[in-house]
């Protein structure tokens, strides 16, 4: 039997539901909003995509979004959708257009959302996915439990390499296993990214020679193809074990050609995730976004964190956490790493770990730990603390009884 | 005095909009959700991204978008902001996670829109922009005047290579210009792209060999960047004129190297772009948004059609060909052309041409063309004729009577 593409969404939709997803299904494979004659049963069959399932779900007098068929009810449903592999192959970028094309802009539709996807094995055969993934992660940080935990360069841009070095000399002196770029620190002027990567890099190195640990630094190579190739160039020669890509600014071509490159774990960064998200009625859950770029070649992803400074709920946290610890497919598990950040602290390192039931991630703070009255070691101390507590089931003030850093650190926890 | 880009914004708040705008400043530049010892003062004027302009326009007591800070009052306000060149240097991708990050997550935030973009002369020495544009497209398609009269294969996927072969046949036969794939037709093993080319081109060269004229048919290349310049070369190989792309499922990168390995222009399809503009609280014009993909090398840009099809308004499609139309920038006009589809007949000819003051366009039509009693060549004569008609400001009833095809088309076009 033929590979078939599934993919999941909610449908809004002023008209006969049933109609709407039979248009859905047309408008993406074989049909168009005049009938055509050569639109065969024959062809329609093995071509068209098939309406799997649809499911009511509520109705409501007003539309989420404007511009569709004017109705007097709006119905909300589960619509799945299914296409044959033979209508583009396993492609990433075809996948993209047929799953996420044309069909939100359809006047059937008064609020489309994509919330899952499943896809045949052929996919895996055609992308290898994360080369480093958790297991790699840990081998290359040399973190074996527990989270790796994390900060990012603060402020994100306007600091100059030697500032930027000092910073992260503060940091690997205080035992912080991660450190990132933030996704607007590029290749600047006044912080060019050779000089950047070679004196952070120096202090790393230094730090490695000295101690045996070699902080991750995730350094922020987006850019043009040639660019992060040589940018991911000079982390390798530097000895570095990480490269960062802003996803949404590089595209899947970028990251796939990034990830054949690479000899590093790729840090995905998700910005701009919230215009394909925020409104509740359009765009795309966590789930099946992140799977196409795992696909591609994430290694770490992106999930906010809970209670977070931005507007995402806690429930949708967890939701995409456990979608990047979940297998892309049964054959093919393609495993990442989730990267909790935003306004994070030990405050929520037990309830994180209760919610995904693991501690592969890992958690940054930026203020949870330089705001540590005992300086940076001491922050990174009570985070790492509220982790074992939080692995272990003890309270956290129970647990602090027995670290000083971790004690200070409830102090201005909050 | 340094180079800055400047983005305008259509933006909600629950909170004080200058507060807003100074955390959406913070955010996007040096300063994050905690104050900062080390972002100085130096350093934020620097650095920091500057409120270039903030006006109120409107209140309302809810908000567009949930998860925002929660208020009695929520202000519309439009919203400019610019930045330094130095901050990242004159790069597509990493403008992107700076004009289009994580700014629309803010819980500032409970509407956030990008709705205009202004760019220094460093981008345009950067990128290279459409390598045809309208004349390039104009010479090799032999088309002098008025639009390119085009359409699309239907049904989108589901021919085999040679019944595609046979559609374009009549087409070229009827004196079509322009012909497109789907964005769904890719390489799929039913309609495998290299016997689709060539069973094509084919038609399309002994159509030349005997007329003169070359259609233009733009075969869509999207995949993976080494299959893309691998179609690409293909279709130059078999005398293609145009090759066509998806840009939300290729990125920016890979838009990027397809323009500097492309020897023909690139038809570039928005498929996705629902999901990007269709709440109005959140994401994209299209302004800002195309101008990026000009920059990386579109020569022609999906602008959809007036009365179409899908949920977009004619104010929106008729902005968004005059910004495809619209210069860059003053030192680089790096002009495209935009590409008018869905549901689209003569009837909307001399409202387009009214609307956007020329003809460098392509108009496509499928139903039609195809639905003319007198056939494809009639069909393709029609279009053609009310072009004329609105070009010469005469009434396409009274030019009718000059264009037995055009009066018959008039009985069926709606």
């Amino acid at each position: 039997m033929s590979e078939r593409i599934h993919a999941t969404y909610w449908l809004e939709t002023g008209v006969d539901p049933r109609t709407a997803a039979e248009t859905i299904a047309g408008e993406q494979s074989s049909g168009t909003f005049i009938a055509l004659p050569n639109e065969t049963p024959e062809l329609k069959a093995r071509s068209g995509a098939r309406v799997e399932r649809l499911e009511v779900l509520d109705h409501s007098e007003a539309p989420s979004l404007a511009g569709g068929a004017e109705s007097k009810c709006y119905t909300q449903c589960t619509l799945e959708l299914s296409w044959p592999i033979e209508n583009f192959g396993p492609s990433l970028p075809n996948l993209m257009s047929t799953i996420a094309g044309n069909l939100f802009e359809l006047r059937q539709v008064s609020g489309l959302r994509l919330t899952g996807l499943r896809l045949p094995d052929s996919f895996a055969k055609a992308y290898p996915g994360p080369a480093f993934g958790i297991e790699g992660t840990r081998k290359l940080s040399g973190v074996q439990h527990g989270p790796l935990i994390g900060t990012i360069i603060k402020p994100s841009v306007g600091l100059s390499p030697h500032e930027t070095a000092e910073q992260v000399k503060a940091l690997v002196a205080g035992g912080i296993d991660f450190i990132k770029d933030d996704e607007l620190q590029a290749d600047g002027s006044h912080c060019p990214f050779d000089e950047r990567v070679r004196a952070v890099m120096r202090v790393v190195n230094d730090h490695a020679e000295r101690t045996g640990k070699k902080v991750m630094v995730a350094f922020n190579v987006t850019g043009d193809l040639d660019q992060m190739k040589r940018r991911h160039d000079l982390v390798l020669e530097q000895g570095g074990t990480c490269v960062m890509a802003v996803l949404n600014s590089i595209g899947l071509v970028g990251m796939h050609e990034l990830r054949k490159h690479s000899q590093l774990p790729i840090h995905a960064h998700r910005a701009g995730w919230g215009y394909l998200t925020r409104s509740e009625a359009l765009g795309w859950d966590y789930a099946p976004w992140q799977m196409l770029w795992r696909l591609a070649g994430a290694d770490h992803l992106h999930v906010n964190g809970l209670r977070n400074k931005f507007s995402e709920s806690d429930e949708s946290v967890i939701a995409a956490a456990r979608a990047v610890l979940s297998p892309v497919m049964e054959s093919a598990p393609l495993t990442a790493m989730p990267v909790f950040s935003s306004g994070q602290t030990g405050l929520q390192a037990a309830d994180t770990y209760a919610a995904i039931g693991c501690a592969d991630l890992i958690h940054t703070a930026g203020g949870g730990i330089f705001g540590h009255p005992g300086g940076v070691a001491a922050g990174v101390e009570a985070l790492r603390e509220a982790w074992v507590a939080a692995m272990e089931g003890v309270p956290l003030a129970r647990h602090a009884e027995r670290s000083p850093a971790l004690k200070a650190a409830l102090e201005f926890w909050k």
